[in-house]
């Protein structure tokens, strides 16, 4: 067998561009950001069921799949919550690499860790999505009961109650989820990845 | 906004099953093991060069995308190395549920850390290919000079030199790497996925 030692080779190999030409959209990170309880989740994969129906390659990464493993050793702690965010960002960069449109959906408090995730990726590739909501409107829907405890004292560090959420300062798009329809959210998230060249413009 | 508290309804929006229709193909890991110049990097990056050419979503994880990033913060200790893989093997998982047919390509010497590779994924979704490499093919190859700095001892713990390296003992498919062509190899690879219901047969 003859290997190649040239390194180029291997990775010039099969390229983000040409995986992108075989899906017929570009890819991206989507990185969803807001309270617990502002709706990310819920857009995230609200959009991209619309994505796939339009054929488009995505991937969803939230607390379900993430927290138990890949990051399933980490805490709550800053260092923890920190370390959390830095893997996704390192996942993000390479689903992106392989052509997806990657979403993700965490609280990601913290400014600088956001920075971080995108400094990952070349300008373009990365679009934060505020999910605007205010913390009554979060805490009223409270389906799992986190905020009740957290008010109790039960959750040490929830963001909104017991540690700071530090909003976008710009964010590349604002998102109104405590006042505005889940489709029309998505029709605004889809509307800008048209504009910014992700996906093809609607036939 | 209404927020639906179903998780299942998250989760079971774009699943598995969708994408891989979508794809046409199904998606698995495979994992290439072997020592450091059996070949396990050219001949991932030449298979999926091939399923690429099927139009198959493929990608390709190897310590050069990987070590700097998400493994970063991990060194050569053997904890370190354990983590490495256990990483690698969560990011397999997340992949293989984004329906793409995901390639390894790391030494990976202890047979712990490859059976809890294997044991994150289904059964029939995990194909470990052990890249057979007599040691002295191997380190004829040495393009990078490391086997020759190993035998000074200036790297510690280094596979088949100062730490051991555990051939596997039931693996879906062994290549003998030292001694066939590389589009053999390639063929031997694209064959069994043929034989394994992962790609369609060929028309």
């Amino acid at each position: 067998m003859k290997i190649s030692t040239n390194t180029v080779w291997h990775h010039a190999s099969v390229t983000r561009d040409r995986r992108q030409q075989l899906n017929g959209h570009r890819s991206a990170a989507i990185w969803f950001t807001g309270l617990s309880g502002s709706g990310k989740s819920t857009l995230a994969h609200a959009v991209e069921e619309r994505l796939f129906q339009m054929k488009c390659r995505t991937f969803v990464l939230d607390g379900d799949n993430v927290r138990h493993g890949l990051c399933g050793d980490l805490g709550f702690s800053e260092s923890g919550r920190k370390e959390n965010i830095r893997r996704i960002g390192e996942v993000v960069k390479l689903f992106v690499e392989a052509g997806t449109i990657t979403l993700t959906a965490f609280i990601s408090p913290f400014s600088a860790d956001r920075l971080r995730a995108r400094q990952l990726l070349e300008s373009g590739d990365f679009f934060e999505v505020y999910c605007r909501c205010p913390l009554e409107v979060c805490e009223s829907r409270d389906a799992k009961g986190i905020y009740q405890r957290a008010r109790a004292g039960m959750i040490r560090d929830f963001t909104g109650i017991s540690s700071p959420y530090e909003e976008p300062e710009r964010p590349e798009l604002v998102i109104d989820t405590g006042s505005t329809p889940l489709e029309l959210c998505v029709d605004q998230v889809i509307s800008h990845l048209h504009s910014r060249g992700i996906i093809p413009a609607p036939q």
